[in-house]
C-alpha cells in the first residue's frame, strides 16, 4: 500500500515536473519567507549558479528620487548573501503588522520567490505577499469567524455593449437568510486593476468578515466591479484569452464607466436581496476608483447615501468621451450635499501625489460648510493605505 | 490634464516598484509567450546578466527515466538563446490545441515567466499557462456565451470539526431562475490539490459554460470540495495564514474525507435550489478524487446515480483511519450496481501508473456483467487527460 501511495506521489510530481521540491519535503524543507519570532523576516532561495540575488519590496525603506515628473518614491533593493550550499538569504529588520509585497531579483531578472506560492498580480506584474501579525489590527487575516461568500459573477451591460465580470461578496448567512435584504457597498479599484483587485491585494473579504464578526460593521453586500469599461473581465478571464494586461485601457477615465454604472446597480438589485434605497447604498474607490465614485455619486445625487474617496483623483483626467460627466463638478457637489448624504469620506496619504488636489477639494467643501470625514495617513499612493481606509469606511456605513 | 494622468500612471507604478515595465509599454513591449500563426510559440525573457536560460514545460517531449519506483516521465528542458540586446528566446515546434504549462530556468533557478501574468499554482509550485486554439475542442476558453457564477463558499463540517471552503459553480441564470431546481455534480481533486484545482487547472468553469451553451450538457451545479479533510481551505486562504502547501496532508486518504462527505451534501441541499435525489446527483474526481468518489459512492449506494473515476486510485492507500470505508470493496460495488446506477464512467491514460489497477477493477465489473463506460486516452496522470474526461463525463449527466 505504501509503495502505491509513494508511486502516486512521485508520478504526480514528475508529471508536473517538480520532483526536486517534492523529494526535499522528506527533509526539513527550506522555506521562504520565514517570519521570525522578533518579526524580522528571512528570505531564502536556492541558487548555487546565480551571480547575484537581490530583493525588493515595500517593507524596505523607499528612496526618493527626482524625475521630470517630480519627486518619486522608489522601492529599496537589498542584497542576499550566499552560503556554502548555494542558498542565498536576507533577513529584514523587525516589521510592523502589515501585509507586505516583494520580488527577488536573480542575475538581474525580477522574479517571484520560488519557495512562496502566495503570489498576486498587480497590473502587469506578479509579486509575492507575506503578512506580519494578521495585518493592521489583524483585520487582513482569515480568522475562525463566519465567512462570507466571494463570487465571480457576470452581468450584462447594455450601455457598454458587453457581458462583464464582477466580484460580489455576500456576508455570512446571506444564502440562508430567507427574505432578509442587505445594504450594498460598491467598491471600485484603481488604474491597472480589475474586479479582482479589492479581494486580492485589498483583503476586502477578510476585512468585512472580521469587522462584521466583531460587530463593528453591518452585514453588507460588497460589489467589486471592473472599472475598465472596454474590458469584459480581468486578464486571462476574457474571450480574448491570456492577454498581457496594460496599465490603462481605452475609455477608462473618459465618462464611459460612470455612464454605464446604472447597469451594475440594476443587475445587483435584480439579482440579490438588497435594500434598494439611497441610505442603503454606498460607493467608494481607490485612486481612479475614487474618481469614478466621486463622479458617479455627484451625477446621481439621489442614489448613494455614502461616498468614500480613497486617495482619489478628483479632477477630470482624459479629453473626449462623455464630457458631461465631468462638467460643473462643484455645482454637482452642491446638489449632492443639498440632499444630505449620510457620509462623505475622504482619505489620503500625506505624501500622495494627489494630496494637493484633495486639499483643494476640501477647501471647496469647507467654503460651503459641507460636512465630511477626513483621514490622513502616512505614506503615498499605496495599498497599505487603501486597506486602512476600507477598514475605517465600512465601520461607518448603514448605521 | 495629460500631465496629471501621466503622474497618476508613474506614481502608481513607482509605488509598486514596476516603473521599468510601465515605461516600456510606450514602445512595442516584449511579450511572452507569443503564439505564432503556425501554432509555434516563442518565449522571451530580458536577462542580459544571466549565464543560462532554459525552459521546461508539458509542451516539450517527455523523457522516460528508470527510477527505484519504476519508469517515470520527466518533462523536457530546452535552452533559450540570447540576442545582442540581452533578450533570450526559444520557439517551440507547432503545438496542438491544448492548455500548456511551463517554467523558465534562469541560472538554475526555476521561475515563472516575468512577462506572463497567467500563472497558477499546483501543489507547492507556481507555473505559467498558455493556450493553443482554446484548448481541446475550444472548450477551455472563455467564450461569448452565458457564464455561470463561481463562488468561494464556506460550510460547516461537524464531522471534520472545521468550517471549510469549497468552490461552487452555479450555471448561467441560476440567480434569477425563481424556484427552478438543478442537478448537482460533486467534483473532487487529486492529491496536493484543493478546492481551487478544478476551476483553475481543470478549466471546469469554461468547460461547463461552453457545453451548456452548446446544449451538450444540462445546466447543473458543480460543487468542488477540498479533499484534504484536515484543512480548512487552500493554502493562504486559511486561519493558518500564508503557509507553504504540502503534497499530502493527514487523514487525506484514510476514510475521514469520505465519512465527512454527507456534511457537504447536507450543506449544498440546504443552501442551493437543487434536485435532491439520486438521479440528480453525480460524483466524480481525478486520481485521489476518483478514489474518494469510488468509496463515497459505494458506501452510499442510494445517493449517486452517476459516478466518474478519472485516473482513479481504486485500492485502499493508507493504513489506520476509518477502516470500514475501504472494507469489502467488491461487495459494496455489487450493492451499488444492484441499484442500477445511471452511469459508471472510467477514464484513464494508457501510460498512467494506475492503469493496471483500473484494468483489475474493470475485470471485476466485466466478470459481473456490470455496465460501465470506459475511455482510454494517450499519456499518463496529467491534467490534459482530466480536462478531457470532465468534458466527456458531464455530457452524459442528468439526461
Amino acid at each position: 500500500m505504501k509503495r502505491i501511495l509513494l508511486s502516486l506521489t512521485c508520478v504526480m510530481v514528475a508529471s508536473t515536473g517538480f520532483a526536486q521540491q517534492a523529494l526535499s519535503w522528506d527533509k526539513a524543507p527550506l522555506a521562504s519567507p520565514v517570519v521570525n519570532a522578533d518579526n524580522t523576516v528571512t528570505f531564502n532561495i536556492v541558487a548555487p549558479e546565480a551571480q547575484k540575488v537581490e530583493i525588493t519590496g515595500d517593507f524596505l525603506p523607499v528612496e526618493k528620487v527626482k524625475t521630470s515628473h517630480g519627486v518619486q518614491e522608489i522601492t529599496g533593493v537589498e542584497q542576499l548573501k550566499k552560503n556554502e550550499k548555494g542558498v542565498w538569504s536576507y533577513t529584514s529588520s523587525a516589521l510592523s503588522p502589515e501585509l507586505y509585497t516583494y520580488n527577488l531579483i536573480v542575475d538581474g531578472v525580477k522574479i517571484t520567490d520560488p519557495l512562496n506560492v502566495s503570489a498576486v498580480r498587480d497590473i502587469a506584474s506578479m509579486f509575492n505577499i507575506f503578512m506580519i501579525g494578521g495585518g493592521v489590527k489583524g483585520l487582513y487575516q482569515v480568522k475562525n469567524v463566519p465567512h462570507g461568500t466571494v463570487a465571480k459573477v457576470w452581468y450584462n451591460s447594455p450601455t457598454a455593449g458587453l457581458t462583464r465580470r464582477m466580484t460580489v461578496y455576500t456576508p455570512a448567512g446571506y444564502e440562508t437568510s430567507g427574505t432578509k435584504r442587505y445594504p450594498v457597498l460598491y467598491l471600485l479599484h484603481g488604474i491597472g486593476g480589475d474586479e479582482n483587485a479589492w479581494s486580492e491585494l485589498g483583503r476586502a473579504t477578510q476585512i468585512l468578515d472580521n469587522l462584521i464578526a466583531e460587530g463593528k460593521a453591518e452585514p453588507m453586500i460588497v460589489v467589486m466591479t471592473n472599472g475598465n469599461i472596454s474590458q469584459e473581465a480581468a486578464p486571462g478571464e476574457t474571450s480574448e484569452g491570456f492577454k498581457t494586461p496594460t496599465m490603462m485601457l481605452p475609455k477608462t477615465m473618459d465618462g464611459n464607466f460612470e455612464t454605464a454604472f446604472p447597469d451594475v446597480i440594476k443587475f445587483v438589485e435584480h439579482t440579490y436581496r438588497v435594500q434598494s434605497d439611497k441610505n442603503h447604498r454606498a460607493i467608494a474607490g481607490l485612486s481612479m476608483g475614487g474618481f469614478h465614485s466621486l463622479y458617479i455619486s455627484i451625477n446621481n445625487p439621489d442614489t448613494f447615501g455614502y461616498v468614500g474617496l480613497f486617495s482619489a483623483a478628483v479632477d477630470k483626467q482624459q479629453s473626449g468621451g462623455v464630457i458631461s460627466v465631468y462638467e460643473n463638478r462643484n455645482q454637482k457637489i452642491d446638489k449632492l450635499f443639498s440632499k444630505s448624504p449620510k457620509l462623505f469620506w475622504i482619505g489620503i496619504g500625506s505624501t500622495d501625489f494627489l494630496y494637493q488636489s484633495n486639499v483643494d477639494l476640501r477647501k471647496y467643501l469647507d467654503s460651503k460648510h459641507y460636512k465630511y470625514t477626513y483621514m490622513e495617513t502616512e505614506g503615498g499612493h499605496i495599498w497599505r493605505n487603501w486597506r486602512i481606509y476600507l477598514s475605517e469606511f465600512v465601520q461607518k456605513l448603514f448605521k
